[in-house]
Order: C-alpha cells, then sequence, then structure tokens
C-alpha cells in the first residue's frame, strides 16, 4: 500500500480512532496559522477514514442505495493554533446515534496538545430528495461498535 | 462605487447587517449543495464588512497595532442547503463581549429562508504572541451601539 | 438591487467585462498574500458573472439539458500579489470559438496594477457522460459577439 | 511512522519523486469531480513533500533565513476528471533552474492513467520585500541532482 492511506490507532485510548494530517501552505491564512474554517476539512478527512476502515464505502452507498451522509450542526472550539508544516493527528468517537443521524467527538491534536476540539452530527438523507433515511447497517454497526467501546 | 462592495441593512430587524454572498462552483461539493465547511467563510466575509462598515481597518490593526482577531469558537447548524447560483444574505448580531472577546450571532438565508444559523466567538489577540489583548475603542464602540439596538 | 450582484464595464477596453473581487482572510495563505490556486476561483466569478450577464443560466443547462462547463485548460503569470482587503477587478475577453470548446483571457487588477494574468479553456461536455457537446446557442452568441469586439 | 507521510518512487521512472493524495469531499465541486483549481493544491503538496524528502526545510528557511517560494507561472491540462475516494499520485519533475527561478513538471495519475499534467515555476523571494533571491543551497542541489537524473 502507497503511503498516505494508512490508519492507525494511537493516540489516548485503544478503541479510538484517528488519522494523519499535514498542514500544507493551501491551510494557512495571512495570520500564519490554520485558517479556522479548515479544521472542518481536516475532521471530514478523519470520518472518511473512519468509515472507510470500517468497511463502509460511500461511493457504493451513493451509487448503488442514493444514500448520502450530510452535516447537521458542528461546535469547535479552538484552543491553540496549528501551523506549516504540523503533522497533526484527528480523532474520531462516536457519541450518540439514532435510526438516520449520528454524533462524534473530534480533536485535532499535534503530539500530546489538543488544539481544536469538535462536536459533529451527520444525517443519512436521500441524494435526490434530501429527505433523512435510516443508515446503512454497516454503519448502524460501526456506532454500535465504537459507542460500545468508550 | 463598484459592485459587490456596497453594505445594506435589509432582513429582519431595522439595525440588522447582512452581507450578500452569492454561491459559485468553488463553494459547492459533489451532493450538488455548498460545502459544509464553506458556509464559515460566508459568515467571516459578513463579518469582515461589517467591521469595515463601522469604520474597522483590519489592515491598518495588524500593521500599526500588531492586532489580529481570531475565532475562539462557533457552532452551526445546517437546516437547509444552498445550492450553485443562489443569492444568500449573511446576517451579523452582536450578542455578547468582554474585554478581548466577542460573540455574534448570524444566518445564512435565501430570501425569507433560513438556512444556516451560527454562533461565532472572536478573540482579539497579539499577532506575534498570540496572548489575548484588549479590543481597540473602534471594535468596542461597534458592539456596544449593536448590542443596545438589539 | 442588492450588493455584490452589480457587473460593470471599468477597465480597459469599452466592451470588457470585468466583475470586482473583495479578498478576504480566506484567500490568504501565511505568506501574508492571496493563495496562487485561489485566482482560479476569482477567475471562475467573473466568468459565471460573465455568463450571467449574456443571459447563460448555467443551473438551467444543467437541469433542463445535462449540459456542463468544465475547464480542459489553464495558463498563469504572477506578476505581483494581491493582499487582504484589496478590491480586485477579473476581467473575461474570450479570444477564440470551436464547436464545444471557447478560450478565454482574464486579468486580475488592483486599480490600473495587473497582477495576474490567464487563459483559461472550457469545453461544453455532456453532464452525465462527460463527452463533449456542442455549445448552447446563448454561449455561442456571447462569444461571437465579445469576439468581433475586441 | 504514522500514516499519510511515507513519499514513495513508484511511478514512470526510477528517480521520479511522486505522493499520494485522497480526494475527499472537500476538493469536489457539483459536477461531481474535482474542482479544477485543487489540483494546484495537490501539486503544491507534492512539491513540498519532495523538498522535505531532500531535506529542505520551508518553515526554517523562512524563520532563519526570511526566504520564501512563490509560484511565479503554472501551466495545466485537464485530461480526465478525477473523482472522490480516488487515490491519485503526484509526481514531480525539475526541468529548469536558474538563480533564483526553478520549473518543475507534474503530473497527477489515477494508477496508470494521467489525470492532469501542469508546468509550474516557482521563484524564491524575500519574505519582506518580495525581491527575488539566490535559491539556497539545499535547493540547488536537489534541482541539479534531480535534473541529471531525468
Amino acid at each position: 500500500m502507497k503511503g498516505g492511506t494508512k490508519a492507525h490507532t494511537g493516540g489516548r485510548s485503544a478503541g479510538e480512532f484517528s488519522w494523519p494530517v499535514r498542514v500544507y501552505y493551501e491551510d494557512t491564512d495571512l495570520g500564519g496559522v490554520v485558517y479556522y474554517a479548515n479544521y472542518l476539512r481536516f475532521m471530514e478527512r478523519a470520518r472518511t477514514e473512519w468509515l472507510r476502515a470500517a468497511g463502509v464505502d460511500q461511493t457504493r452507498l451513493l451509487a448503488e442505495h442514493g444514500l448520502l451522509f450530510v452535516i447537521v450542526g458542528c461546535e469547535l472550539a479552538y484552543l491553540r493554533p496549528a501551523r506549516f508544516d504540523d503533522l497533526l493527528d484527528v480523532s474520531v468517537v462516536p457519541t450518540a446515534k439514532g435510526r438516520s443521524r449520528f454524533t462524534v467527538e473530534q480533536e485535532v491534536r499535534r503530539g500530546a496538545e489538543v488544539l481544536v476540539t469538535g462536536r459533529v452530527s451527520a444525517a443519512c438523507i436521500d441524494a435526490a430528495s434530501f429527505r433523512p433515511r435510516g443508515m446503512p447497517a454497516s454503519v448502524r454497526e460501526l456506532l454500535e461498535r465504537r459507542v460500545d467501546v468508550d
């Protein structure tokens, strides 16, 4: 397997998923640090890889079932700035789930330092009508497994 | 004056500031709607113009006083998706202030429809040390004026 | 009319279309200037407004005819940096056209200074198959009119 | 070593550097494919990692020598679209150099398919004055070595 695609489970707790994100020029702003909206991109990369690691194939969910995950809410606290060249870790810990929605807590860390914390809620919808749909079994299982662990 | 730079005070309440944002290709994702992190960019454009309309010159604050505003927290609720070509309005209503921090509530609307609501908190910091600094008088006045109005 | 939506024809030549773009925090990088890829976003906003001003409705072209414009090539020269708070003008001058393709030349200016020049080629395609399709009459007319002028 | 940071030298030629890039939601637009400006971000990630792999530390160059690399020109040809979830490879092959400038050729590939080709020219400047400066020895050596190989 090529670089850039290996998940790892380092970090705080045994069952926790996290994903590395390198900070590039594109991520910074004139303050010399990462632009605040870009942490939402980093967090989504980690969620995408968390789903992929659990065998959830979003491309197939859309193509074969017309299902899409959309973000319905988020809440972020910016504690310390990340800088160009930093190698960050972004964690994903599911904390709540319903029939068509789930919530994860995420942290962006640089080594042991927590830079940003977030809570993000997603809903499973029909890609055409944008109406809520029950989550596929693969995602429900992932959420149960992880929620059990923590 | 050229297009794209005129503030307007349409919208719900008399004293409210809002700023128009057109949705372009760059703002959308494969779901066919605006990518969720991009509303934070739209909200910042409105805050920047709100400060500008009140005579706060962020370029001078940085160059002459070494002051920078950074976002310390945000909370968004995504109610309905915005689409390519939509002309949105983004409002700014200050709701709290301290010595070095303030909070605004913001809405992204398409006509009468509210698409996204947000609460964003910013802090005034020293650009070199990233330590909190008291807000300049021009910003304190803006916050008092607006908070009084609402 | 609300701010942010008024086209204007200031700039070099009488028939030239240009569109104002304000530089926000989101557009800058740690060098303190506009991140180089973002000029492509600015240029696309100008092309979108140029099409809109000529009555070309891209949303309808996609919904009713399944047509999409995609960029097939671009070439940019970065002469001087744009900075936070700058109010730029982005011009659009069509210079070549075929059955399914056209090319425009674009400049990003700050007042009389040319900051970035570009040449961008677009193709009209079928949104489902991504195959080339003949351009709609409204676009062909726009290209003829403009190419005549210059 | 954590994921996401391993360089690899797969691809066409022995001495060629390339870097993997995964396509996320943030990279796509409503056409369902990668937004055209984002390939410039992908190409920069590869150039950054190419410099890092050769021991060039851009953070130190800026902090200790006040040197910055800026893009002075680019030229891209979009041959085929990349899609969500694609794992791409982005190559970097230096092709020309002067005292303060160099040019690289880059390809974005999905397996054996070339999706986008580009030529990007960068200049070494003084971060404060934006004037050209001679490139540091570490970069000159990298360019000589690579140019020799190809």
